[in-house]
């Protein structure tokens, strides 16, 4: 078993620095592009078997040091009651977005196990085939970011909607962040049970939040679900994005390990993480469009940051852009595991 | 005269803290929509009388403390040799951007003065008018936030055209810095001839830099240009989004004021800036959305980060969004008054 990545969970030495990618498998890759052509988005995560093919390729290609099961945060809030669309080059599309009370309480509390079997059987799937190899990681979205698709009904830059949501009907809100927090902390229970070795909790769009708003309207939620992984007794790691205020707040909301974009300096970003979790990333994903020697500069010095801790997992601030050169991903796991080799 | 402004820019006592908004012309005000249905933007900014009038709606509408003029910070580069239009929800589009060494070296070093003659003619039409009241505020775009513009052909989320531009060519991106550089140093400072009280540099979407980079790519040209206004006798003020790691080296470059936006906690982002230094900020512009009381409740919370302390001028994160409501505006502007009284 390759348990570098659980090793640096647990903040033990490892003998090369893990390394995976946020949206690893996708659209960048030829492979991902083969099955696309013939399946919609939605088809291939309904369906465990391409679900499972997908998850694999990035493993095949460039030896990263974890798979992460392909789906999309957005797939609880179907069975939830949302209908949902990836309109062609727009993002998804909430076609009955919640807007009131009743939209809130109209939302079903399904259980994930069942609601979500199709994501546990590609779990499974991809656990067989890798077991006793890599590490499998399953995800899930945070209630804020979320909710955030569910009222906006799509994907937002200001969260206008989102925001004046809590602000003008704060009974409505927390009530569906209690739902979702219900929800989510089932299905990364679930994700454990059907195989997963790590959960990461994905809080994108969370840095759209003050530090106060986020620690009234959103951490007291992420904190159940991340309580409940840990209850599991399957480590955590808790992401978001423009989160330099959020960190200490995050990593009091839990997680072994929070994720870092890369705007936060990753020495900086630790200590407001505080020691006794590890940190993931920080690699600008726009770094992997860049001439080899300045990709391998920026690679030396997210690493040179990390030197001397364990803790570190290497990863981008945020996924895979859809143009990325391929070559510069395969080139980045080699230059990591080369570089930080102990 | 109004001098709560230009007080606290010195860090001197103010009887009530200062506020305005940005943007605070604009689309969610019924004045400039009855004037947005004859003409275009680009039409309102070319025209002296027209910039003046919009400029002056919300200081009457309002009773703001400043004036800001009507303009956009995507001007000067017209006669730079970018062709600009606002097409119609989409925002800015430049139809000739900015992909290579001679794409650069083609740009104009225009003489702001003379180049954007209509800038300083409507400053100087709104001094005539306000002179002795409101101080009036002009602007310009900092070179990143320009740059990223003038690459990725218009608006963008992850900068890729910009930041490959930057690593793939960082010769032709320091050249096409300089020449902004050059440029808005000598557009601010023609701005202060014209009448202008005080100038904000925008350097709005600079937060998408890491530390490192905008140390490298960005901080010296807007320190140059700060220089230049400083040294023309004109207070400043630098502002810029998604910055809570960037704030120490915004602060270096330069500004006797930092603007802040909502993601950092107003005590942390002052200490960040340092004592020599005052803050602008910083409201979510979502708040204005909010029912009455919960806004109060967010007024008062920004204006007792600032108790005691001279230096600081309310605004928002953020520039005012299009659907605000007029009264909740008109409402903060006396809240700040009231509650902030000395």
């Amino acid at each position: 078993m390759n348990d570098r990545l659980l090793r640096a969970l647990r903040l033990e030495p490892v003998d090369a620095t893990p390394v995976w990618f946020m949206r690893q498998a996708g659209r960048y890759m030829a492979e991902y592009r083969a099955i696309r052509e013939k399946y919609t988005l939605l088809e291939i995560c309904d369906r465990p078997e391409l679900a499972a093919e997908v998850t694999l390729q990035p493993v095949k290609a460039f030896g990263v040091d974890a798979a992460i099961l392909f789906a999309d945060i957005l797939l609880p809030l179907v069975p939830m009651g949302l209908k949902l669309e990836f309109a062609k080059g727009e993002g998804p599309v909430f076609h009955n977005p919640i807007a009131t009370t009743a939209d809130v309480e109209a939302l079903s509390l399904i259980d994930a196990k069942d609601a979500l079997h199709n994501v546990m059987e590609a779990l499974a799937l991809v656990k067989a085939e890798i077991r006793g190899k890599t590490p499998l990681i399953g995800f899930a979205g945070a209630p804020f970011t979320l909710a955030s698709y569910m009222i906006e009904g799509g994907s937002s830059r200001s969260f206008t909607k989102a925001k004046r949501f809590m602000y003008d009907n704060p009974k409505a809100w927390h009530a569906l962040m209690d739902k979702l927090a219900t929800v989510i902390s089932g299905y990364l229970v679930a994700q454990a049970d059907a195989g997963a070795d790590v959960l990461q909790l994905f809080d994108s769009w969370v840095g759209a939040l003050s530090p106060e708003d986020y620690k009234e309207y959103a951490q007291p939620y992420s904190k159940r679900i991340l309580d409940a992984v840990k209850a599991r007794g399957v480590p955590s790691i808790h992401f978001g994005t423009e989160t330099a205020t959020l960190l200490p707040l995050m990593a009091e909301a839990g997680g072994d390990m929070i994720g870092l974009d890369w705007r936060t300096d990753l020495v900086k970003g630790w200590e407001s993480v505080g020691s006794g979790k590890g940190v993931q990333g920080n690699l600008d994903p726009v770094a992997l469009f860049a001439p080899r020697p300045e990709l391998e500069r920026r690679v030396k010095s997210v690493l040179a940051k990390a030197a001397n801790r364990s803790g570190h997992v290497f990863n981008l601030g945020h996924g895979i852009l859809q143009e990325t050169p391929v070559d510069n991903v395969r080139a980045v796991v080699e230059m990591v595991h080369e570089f930080s080799r102990r």
